[in-house]
């Protein structure tokens, strides 16, 4: 049986092409990054090579970038270095009710800190208010928080707008672009964004590494204390072969696989939709390429789920990072949806590597145990 | 030119073992951890047998050990954890002058944060006092942490006594294990100690992946926040493919390794001792299997390894960590060397994959290139 794997905004398969720009860190220049000699210099280049890529896909400059461990390390380093950096002459961040767990339970843990926080509500698609926004900053506000792509729901946010609202207002916009990046164009200076979460499992690259972009001179506080890497701050060796593999993935990434995506995405829709008493949740229009989440009315979701397996499609009834809690959708609430419609809610996270035929075996299939659930 | 790499301490060759074990879990078992599908739970049972692994060497529980990014994080979450769970009841740390940056550069972030931090002294050696200890702990004292197998000059601490001390004493201990894991046997039980950094990259093992040993029933803060893994005490997807070459690496040390180690070590040293005005720097009985460090009187270390490098012999003036700042080794200070005699150091750190003919051929060549020097 062949494997359907819909699950990519949980993570995604490492691309050949990456693990094998990776292979040589390992076994050949596998000096460490900030040893002096010959060998510690080759493995440098890497990183640096790395860091212009990354910079380079959202007009940044290289110093910019600063590797971490992942989106979760790199949206820990953003908010609590910025909190320890303004703190306690500023102490207020703005946020939505519709962040990824690590900024909401970042904004929980700092609350017991002294800090602030105004967790702003969204529309029935997922959308802030800019008015809102205006609103909720005050003169003790040091950050404004808004995720780029939902990791749920796919909702991109209207992050230029909410960048220049933040520079009028002379505070900091952080986005946590991990679900976005590659996705939907980033720079840096057209959409006034002053920090931004990325990492590399998500796009086909290797668990363990993301990168927090810095403008240029904005003060954080270190998260990880240590030898002094990443101009201090981000102590730990460099992961050589995890930065290079990153950037390959990076590179790998073309907009003619973004076009794929938006085609399987809107037959997937089509086909979904088709089902009676079917709802997509979330954004028509403003959606990434490969996010699709609907509710099937009376259905429950981990059942339907179970079913697909069967038949070796995979795919999520919440987002994976949530699977170690059994608390609901936050994000599926914030948008307005009853108890029973988060229940009865799928994610299909699709990626360039999907085809047209596993689409149209899924959508069959589902069609198919639908119908029997609802006879059941 | 065939490469004599003798900086294992900063860090190593990746095992192909290693490479080939870690190779599925790119491009096949891929799935998030913490998906519930029947691909995430091979992905799950992948780590659980890791941390299996891990555990076992050092006679604890899985449950134990919470996988971190590398040794530098694992110090930070143990240091800033226990802080932050203990604060302001309690707020004193004893720790030494001879500890990783990491930790020295924790302390001094903590003590800006309400901590008080002592600093314990070292003998010539490189050993602390007990007596010393002893007398640092006070009521107000929530962590002793020392670290077990010094990174520049190798000594090894009697944990086991060190351990037994803040048993009878009330007080939690920490012990950095990133030099001397699977090098110097450890059982969590026998020698008391109640947390302990480990790392990959230092055995053979991948870069950017490490661990945290803590004693079930200690409470600690967490450092990163978010999606709730590693129960709750370390968020982020799970570095599925780094936590099984880690446990990989684990599995191939052998005890055959280190007599070997132990062996090609003491014709090194021997063999530089030969020189003329070559002292030791560190413990000649209680030593790391790998770790050799002297002192060219007269020499500039710097310009001694420039000149190995032209015959692809690799070594280190200082620990890696701190080719990041220009400061002088502070363990080498706080064993009583004078600045010429840092100046003059070199440390030479071995791999089981260095040979009986590389440390010859290296032995020669230092002969040579000192002889030369010193006659300029």
């Amino acid at each position: 049986m062949k494997e359907i794997y819909l699950d990519n905004a949980a993570t995604t398969k490492v691309s050949d092409e990456v693990v094998r720009a990776m292979q040589p860190y390992y076994t050949d220049i596998y000096a460490n990054s900030s040893s002096k000699h010959a060998i510690g210099v080759k493995a440098r280049e890497a990183v640096e090579k790395a860091r212009k890529i990354i910079a380079d896909k959202m007009g940044a400059k290289p110093s910019e970038i600063i590797f971490t461990s992942g989106g979760t390390e790199s949206n820990n380093l953003a908010l609590k270095g910025l909190f320890y950096a303004n703190y306690p002459a500023k102490n207020h961040i703005v946020t939505t009710k519709i962040e990824h767990d690590s900024v909401l339970n970042i904004c929980r843990w700092l609350e017991k800190q002294g800090a602030k926080v105004t967790y702003l509500k969204v529309d029935k698609e997922g959308f802030i208010s800019l008015a809102d926004l205006d609103k909720a900053i005050t003169t003790k506000t040091f950050l404004v928080s808004v995720i780029h792509g939902n990791n749920e729901i796919g909702t991109i946010q209207n992050i230029e707008a909410i960048g220049k609202l933040c520079k009028e207002k002379g505070v900091l916009f952080h986005t946590d672009a991990c679900q976005s990046f590659t996705k939907v164009p980033i720079s840096v200076n057209k959409m006034n964004v002053d920090l931004i979460t990325l990492n590399a499992h998500k796009i086909h690259g290797p668990k363990g590494v993301g990168a927090l972009y810095v403008r240029e001179g904005i003060k954080i506080s270190p998260l990880l204390h240590g030898g002094g890497q990443e101009k201090g701050l981000r102590s730990g060796t460099e992961n050589v072969p995890s930065v290079v593999g990153f950037a390959k993935a990076v590179e790998l990434c073309k907009d003619s696989d973004i076009k794929k995506m938006i085609m399987l995405r809107n037959k997937l829709i089509k086909g979904l939709l088709d089902i009676p008493d079917v709802q997509l949740n979330g954004s028509i229009n403003n959606r990434l390429c490969n996010n699709i989440n609907v509710s099937f009315k009376g259905i429950d979701g981990e059942t339907l789920l179970a079913y697909l397996e069967r038949y070796g499609i995979y795919c999520s009834a919440g987002s994976a990072c949530m699977s170690n809690t059994s608390e609901k959708s936050h994000v599926l609430k914030a948008i307005g949806l009853t108890e029973k419609e988060i229940e009865s809610s799928l994610r299909i996270s699709l990626s360039r590597y999907n085809t047209q035929k596993e689409i149209d075996f899924f959508v069959g299939k589902v069609k198919e145990i639908v119908k029997k659930l609802r006879n059941i």
